[in-house]
């Protein structure tokens, strides 16, 4: 093949990783660069471009190079822009796609990091051969990628997939986005984490919980106390997979996909989040779908999934 | 052009209705025949076929027709089978696509009433033009069909748009399809008159509905009660209203439609059912979508919808 590689680029509010990836998905070489070093977006494209341009030669040159995906805050597909990115320090809108795809003199595709993510496990995850999935990333939010028929579905503007903010409970939790009740208020780590002190202040069961700063604790702590038998941290946890559970039937009623892929940090708690998402959900689907939708984690590594996501992307350009 | 027309079939519980279509969306010629009276499937597709004939060929014979488009019951676009339809009196699995394009000579594809539905308000309705939209249907039940891109979800087994099968209130009430609290519950015509009798039973208010006995109390009972300006019967529209805009904006993030196409009996409340659903959506949507989903009624007459909607399918063939 004359042009084997693809560039897949994550820019996160606080570091920006890049990566050369080869068409099985292996990142032959990576690097990372400070987000928000440089006022000025193009001083930043500029020290990117350096950067990049190492890794670039010593795999073989920019002729070996078929395209580069980017993921990044409130990016657009359809647009080619990042707009009014709340943790980027450049303000308005940019041209990303554009920016890119001229510094480097190769085409680019750009978009947000659940989708990214759906793309990366599309190709080279738990979701290869499938055209029909969900990716939910459980992190500090809920993200969502959703995929029919192949493709990302980007709606009428670009940021359908928004899977976080549906509402699982009417006026219940308030919500970063201005709402109530978001699936993403229950099901993130800091879903887990109110979830924590809500059960901890409302009752006297014992619990290794209660030896923490009761707003210091974190999903992780209560990851921990749930594999030490912590009946509290269980019961957070089956309480946070119901809640899951119940909006994914949804989902299904929506798109009927063949799996969800869950990513993020609360899948490491493994069965104890897995157990209850998928008693849940099949409780609430209608019945000829009870049994017959998987739910699966990611295949990635988390430290590779944003360049792998990102570099899914170009292979399609 | 050699091949001017499409034919659209509609298998219904009671009737099936057929006719020739042009491109324009204008149904030149049509028909009814009884979907019951044949105990054999192959006897009711024997009647069919003579009986469209005669259309076929007062349009200038078989030669003009490009393809044959289906709406039947639990139909599967992928298999082209129905299967298990419990208001057809034909069991198990019916090879409908296979027996219909064999029975004339010509391709032929089927899908459910309301994925039809959406097809025909794509290439002949208020979806024109419009390549993200969802269509509901407020019938006996509520039907839906979701377009991504142009084309039909159907998802990884075909089934996908079961949007009336979402779960509005948790543990709500019983659905026909042994789940609890589904949105066809609620803003279905059936579910109008529900509402309508918990209101009564519940309450001491006045209203023109009491007249009525409380079990035969139906939505165009509601209808004519509220243009007469009954405040009950406003309530209940303000109410289905609200429940299906809190559903509309959960919809909207998963596809960012471009617009809702409404369709069926509870349409013809006009302003009484749309402005409390446009409210209801727009209080539930995230921030930055507010205001720019179009909520709109079906453009084509309900006579015509069954058969334009079958046929649209058949320009794709």
């Amino acid at each position: 093949m004359e042009k084997p590689y693809v560039v897949g680029i994550d820019i996160g509010g606080t570091t920006t990783k890049f990566g050369i990836v080869d068409a099985r998905g292996t990142i032959i070489s990576q690097g990372v660069i400070d987000t928000q070093t440089h006022e000025k977006f193009e001083m930043f494209i500029d020290e990117l471009h350096g950067a990049l341009m190492k890794l670039i030669d010593a795999a073989g040159g920019i002729g070996k190079i078929r395209g580069i995906g980017v993921g990044a805050p409130n990016a657009n597909y359809y647009t080619g822009t990042i707009e009014a990115a709340t943790n980027l320090r450049w303000k308005g809108t940019i041209e990303l796609r554009k920016l890119v795809s001229e510094k480097f003199g190769l085409p680019a595709a750009i978009t947000n990091d659940a989708n990214a993510a759906a793309m990366g496990e599309m190709l080279y995850g738990a979701a290869r051969g499938m055209k029909h999935f969900i990716m939910i990333t459980l992190g500090t939010g809920v993200g969502s990628g959703i995929v029919i028929d192949g493709k990302i579905v980007y709606g009428y503007d670009g940021f359908a997939g928004e899977l976080g903010h549906v509402t699982s409970v009417r006026n219940g939790r308030s919500c970063g986005c201005g709402k109530k009740g978001c699936l993403e208020t229950y099901t993130s780590a800091t879903g887990v984490a109110r979830t924590a002190r809500e059960i901890l202040e409302n009752s006297d069961k014992e619990s290794l919980l209660r030896k923490l700063p009761i707003e210091k604790i974190t999903s992780k702590d209560v990851y921990e106390a749930a594999i030490q038998g912590d009946e509290v941290a269980k019961e957070i946890f089956e309480f946070t997979g119901k809640m899951l559970g119940e909006a994914m039937a949804d989902f299904v009623a929506f798109s009927r996909p063949e799996a969800f892929i869950l990513f993020g940090g609360l899948t490491k708690a493994g069965s104890l989040i897995l157990d209850p998402i998928v008693k849940s959900m099949d409780e609430n689907l209608i019945s000829f779908w009870k049994g017959k939708v998987k739910v699966l984690f990611s295949e990635l590594k988390e430290s590779d999934v944003a360049i792998l996501g990102a570099s899914a992307l170009a292979w399609e350009l």
